[in-house]
């Protein structure tokens, strides 16, 4: 209530609590049936043992969802728990009431200023979905997301999923207008053959980018307990999502790269990367490493053309410069007009369909003059402004993290992804350049 | 010369320039024979050109050994540039010289305030050794190093290393008594042999932790341009490192995240680990998750003893809370009474050999009440100062980075390692476990 409350949430808002009074200013009505008002949706906070009696009161007030934060039913593993939830989803159906959850978050719309749970945290609207079935996975989505200059048309977390799944949010988001791509974090699913069918269908025109938790003895083990989930191998899964078209990442940091990747940038016309080291201090060392990860993750590192190393040689004439790619500028004179061209040359390249800066804040900041930080940086979002080629930034901590984090979000403001290392980069425009290489 | 002044070099400090005059506020001489004191120690920032008739000179001087940041030679490509550093080789061989270089940082010693290369940054004197062949990376050490709580004996980046070579340097730190750990970054080896049989002797008491850049098509043409080294297959590499009982790392963040879990950590008794999550928000998909990749990575996740788990049970005795291994701790209340003695609990449970915590600081200043942060971070350096165990600490970035970059430096001064992901921290240890125990 509180969250809402300070999000300005753009619906009526009413207090529910059996002992009346008032909640943050709000009149608490004793139960949902004594409000005045017709229902949209209601969110449980309340003991298991009484969740019952709340789906007989919304039935009678006609109320048509149901979301559950309330927690201790399969998931504890318990006969109780589990009858009682199972309970729940036959009252639910018999009512005609869906339910999300129970144990979970629920929606999160920034359309309507709905916060994600107890998070006073809106952000944008935008093309983003995600559907999790863990809480605490969608809140890393959404506060990555924000941090890093995603936004969001909705996103739910569903917990034990007693009634609507996975599926149903899929289906829900492969038909709503306003979401363009979908992240997806499960632990298990009911009905995976309409799972698979339905990623069929919806992959051709919208990613789903999706993470599958449980996929080690141990975290099934855990999975089972905290959503009381039950896993199909990692191998099963990967197979399946593969001939369905989505997107398989293994890891949170993962889901969020590869969403940021569709979100900010133009499609991939392929796995060609152009690698730019060294704007400060010497990249010979980050060209070598960068140009392994790549190829390692599935990008490939083709070579320059002898025209664009013939242009690079003319305008940057140092001695220990290689002009190859990766390209090492070491410093490239401290000149922003020679950065600007070589950043130029390389994206016109037509060997090249991304470029990957390698940019170290605190090397900057030490060896460049004053401003400069904001002056490179600018060279990026002009190129970014200008071209249709994917341009990324690696951005990885050090000496300056204040400046590195204000660099970090107005190249977020700009589109540009940036993430902190070049092995997440460069694994997020693979996992991007694989959809787009099967959808064609 | 202004970095060493900076840094308060310890030694004499002589400037040398044909055109004489002063540098920064130092008389320089026309050339190093007209220095009036006996010399140690030559760097060399002059061109390509002038090299032979600096070492003439210096054999004059009775220099001993020479450092040269100068470039434009075999990394060239060219047949002049391999001329040159075979006649560099030849003259300095004749003379009994040695050379660190050419094209490279050279030596950091923090023990005399020499600074590592042109960077204002000393930092403690302390048990880790590295040895470069990019200077870049050498600096991506040292930096990261510093920001971690890593501290150094001594280190030296060595570019094409036409004199002393990677084993040379690796022969002097295994004998070297201030040295304990070594981490090495190597793009080529001329005496692959020498190099394991050095690996093989110096592996029982020095864990070194090595990362073989061009171990891709692409990586080894860019090292052959960068260094101008010739690069065996990654799987012959791979092989031989095992074999000598080295530690082999793919990139530069697992090398520092390695070093740095030996620099901290007390040794580790056995691979498993127990996770503890949810110090905030709900942790319940954190748990899946970290039980899925420490046990990709090489780690165990074994359950809890019944006693631990009874135990938990009665200081947190709150439904929906998983007294499983991964712990959630979903807030614990918020308590620190009942996070202190959970954390006590699983570190001296006999299954387990280490603690992860996955701690979101934004979450714990959106929930907790103020001051917690601190007071929460005291219970992990309680630990560690009380507990034979290691404890780690993974701090993903979020919505209060000033916040979070606080918590990190306060950790690594604890001798807490701190990493960014999971992932990250699970391969360190996974690391550090399989070099204990093929030691044992």
């Amino acid at each position: 209530m509180k969250a809402l409350l300070e999000a300005g949430f753009k619906g009526e808002l009413y207090a529910v609590n059996p002992s009346g009074g008032e909640i943050l200013g709000l009149e608490a009505y004793p139960n949902v049936k004594a409000i005045p008002d017709p229902l949209d949706y209601v969110i449980a906070s309340i003991p298991a043992q009484s969740i019952l009696q709340l789906l007989d009161d919304c039935a009678a007030k006609g109320v048509k969802a149901v979301h559950m934060f309330t927690a201790g039913f399969r998931e504890t593993g318990t006969e109780e728990g589990r009858r009682l939830e199972a309970e729940i989803a036959r009252k639910a159906k018999m009512y005609g009431i869906h339910i999300i959850g129970p144990n979970c978050i629920g929606v999160y719309s920034p359309k309507i200023n709905m916060p994600y749970g107890m998070a006073n945290v809106i952000g944008e609207v935008g093309p983003v979905a995600f559907i999790s079935q863990s809480g605490g996975v969608g809140w890393r989505v959404v506060r990555a997301g924000v941090c890093r200059g995603i936004t969001f048309s909705k996103g739910v977390s569903y917990g034990n999923g007693c009634d609507l799944d996975s599926v149903d949010y899929l289906e829900y988001f492969a038909l709503d207008p306003e979401t363009k791509i979908i992240g997806a974090y499960l632990e298990g699913v009911r009905e995976g053959q309409r799972l698979v069918q339905l990623l069929q269908q919806v992959s051709p025109t919208k990613p789903v980018i999706l993470w599958k938790g449980g996929r080690t003895e141990a975290g099934a083990a855990a999975a089972a307990s905290h959503t009381g989930s039950l896993a199909a191998s990692d191998a099963v899964w990967g197979a399946a999502l593969k001939q369905a078209g989505a997107i398989k990442v293994d890891n949170v940091d993962e889901l969020v790269d590869t969403i940021l990747a569709f979100h900010h940038l133009p499609w991939l016309a392929g796995r060609n990367v152009a690698l730019v080291s060294g704007l400060a201090a010497g990249g010979g060392g980050d060209s070598v490493s960068s140009a392994d990860s790549c190829t390692s993750l599935g990008l490939n590192v083709p070579p320059f053309t002898v025209e664009t190393r013939n242009q690079l040689k003319i305008i940057h004439p140092v001695p220990g410069t290689i002009f190859r790619n990766p390209l090492d500028l070491s410093g490239a004179g401290l000149s922003l007009q020679v950065l600007g061209q070589a950043i130029d040359l390389v994206g016109a390249d037509p060997n090249v369909d991304m470029v990957i800066i390698q940019e170290f804040v605190d090397d900057i900041v030490g060896m460049w003059p004053q401003g400069a930080v904001e002056e490179i940086n600018d060279i990026f979002v002009s190129f970014r402004q200008r071209e249709s080629k994917p341009i990324v930034v690696v951005l990885p901590p050090g000496l300056a993290e204040p400046e590195r984090i204000a660099v970090g979000k107005y190249l977020s403001a700009a589109r540009i992804p940036v993430y902190p290392t070049l092995e997440r980069a460069a694994k997020a425009l693979a996992n991007m350049n694989q959809y787009l290489a099967r959808k064609s």
